[in-house]
């Protein structure tokens, strides 16, 4: 019955940089090693930690060595930081990190919005981080955002995508994260984009970001699914999204997407009722509601 | 690209039943009928008015006949009502009503906690209904309860929702509604239940009625769209759930998706930003956040 399905899936936890960077309130160390290793416990084998930014546009991130620092050892996880330029992959790599995300927006105006740069200096930018990472032989994980829609510019052209997915390509990156930053990715779109872009990647895993800002997540994952997509980027609980704008919601929540593939018979290796104490620790902490809807259920999951 | 996908889809507004029948402040017929009567402009043209049930027990639903006699009056809307008896088959008749809804739990263990009666006396008085209701020349629904599984049976043998569904279908209803009441299904039970139904049903119309407790919803309605489904229960805001579950979540969003729809280029002639503010106004009145996406952003929809 599920013979358009894949057997394995890999779940990315991203809750500690997409989710963490949003809130106000400052996360202890302490308190963001205690949700790492429970992810960890919990069987998250790729966990994106923190970003490498400036202290003083980031505060929540101005721990960022230190927590690279006491991050549980394991066997069985890799940790990841954020970059945004070369500066960040050397502090990424001074802190002892094996594997960094670099990112592009496809978006010409939210990246002169977000970084000040334009398009075409961001890819010159981006080119040299990836040069300085391979200097240091660090694994590369390249991403584009806004890749389904961006709020300034609406639709962005799939030729602007793949031209950038051919830059990374031909830069040797090890994977390719397709951001839907705003939450404006359907499945249909969804389908189009990785139709083009599933022949041209190859060998290269192709790692998808979706938001839920509009609902429509896991039926985007199920699009991907049927694609051939078996990366995903999550976060407990549903965390992240944007302060500014109300109702805005985070990443598709880790427990969510696990109990989705649990139910379909999709092996994750991922225990969910190790992830919802990580969940509830942090809303405790933050006196607030995540949007995810697992983690608030009496009995977590049926799976 | 979306050639699996049909062109058209109706959605069936079931807020002013399946949503208002949880809360417990009693919302006032005048504001029910300023809901119904903002829903109908938005483009519903099929809504669950009420339930014809005991007013000691639901209180909310009191008001029935009152609400039914000033509905406002529109060549497009078919209003339908819910019956549990051979009682309510008559006062839904003798208020006016053309359409009404009986149905049963595919759950013996539900069936008793919910009915006091078992799946076997359930059946048999349903039977008796649908007679009732072919005297009387209503149009009748016939619904499934517990169909993807029950928070007491567990999973619920694909055999019994057939039978149920040929009794249905020899007791010659107008359309079979499908229930996943408590948020259990998941894209490959649907597909797989699809797949056994579409065939033995015909012509009668199979409508959908999904819960996003477990933040499926959705993704099943994708699943579903793909075996050929075209007709899908919503509530406004995504209103429902049951009081006695922290965190249960109600049925899938109307407006979240008919946005879905609107993104994969499906008509469902219905304009979400004429729902947004029946949403808010009822939040406001409840004093409560329904689970919903779209209403809450600050522009409803990029659609």
């Amino acid at each position: 019955m599920n013979h358009d399905l894949p057997d394995t899936v890999t779940l990315i936890e991203v809750g500690p940089r997409d989710g963490f960077q949003f809130e106000k309130k400052i996360i202890p160390t302490d308190l963001k090693i205690e949700i790492i290793s429970g992810l960890v416990e919990a069987g998250l084998k790729q966990i994106q930690v923190t970003s490498f930014v400036n202290p003083d546009k980031v505060p929540q991130m101005a721990d960022a060595e230190d927590l690279v620092r006491r991050l549980p050892e394991s066997a069985d996880a890799i940790y990841s930081g954020l970059v945004l330029n070369t500066r960040g992959v050397r502090r990424a790599q001074q802190a002892g990190l094996t594997h960094v995300e670099i990112s592009i927006s496809a978006s010409d105006t939210h990246s002169r919005h977000n970084t000040g740069m334009s398009l075409a200096r961001a890819v010159t930018q981006v080119k040299e981080m990836i040069g300085l990472a391979h200097q240091a032989d660090l694994n590369i994980r390249a991403g584009i955002q806004c890749a389904f829609g961006c709020v300034f510019e609406g639709e962005i052209p799939q030729q602007r995508i793949l031209g950038l997915v051919r830059d990374y390509v031909s830069c040797g990156v090890d994977a390719i994260a397709i951001s839907d930053t705003t939450g404006m990715a359907d499945p249909v779109a969804v389908k189009k984009l990785m139709g083009m872009l599933v022949p041209e990647i190859g060998s290269i895993p192709i790692m998808l970001h979706f938001h839920d800002t509009r609902g429509l997540g896991l039926a985007n994952v199920l699009a991907a699914l049927q694609c051939g997509i078996t990366h995903f980027d999550t976060s407990l609980a549903g965390m992240g999204g944007c302060p500014f704008v109300p109702g805005a919601t985070g990443n598709i929540a880790t427990e969510d997407t696990a109990h989705l593939m649990a139910a379909m018979g999709i092996a994750t290796g991922i225990d969910i009722s190790r992830v919802v104490p990580c969940s509830l620790r942090l809303e405790n902490f933050l006196n607030t509601r995540f949007p995810g809807k697992i983690h608030r259920l009496p009995i977590p999951t049926n799976a």
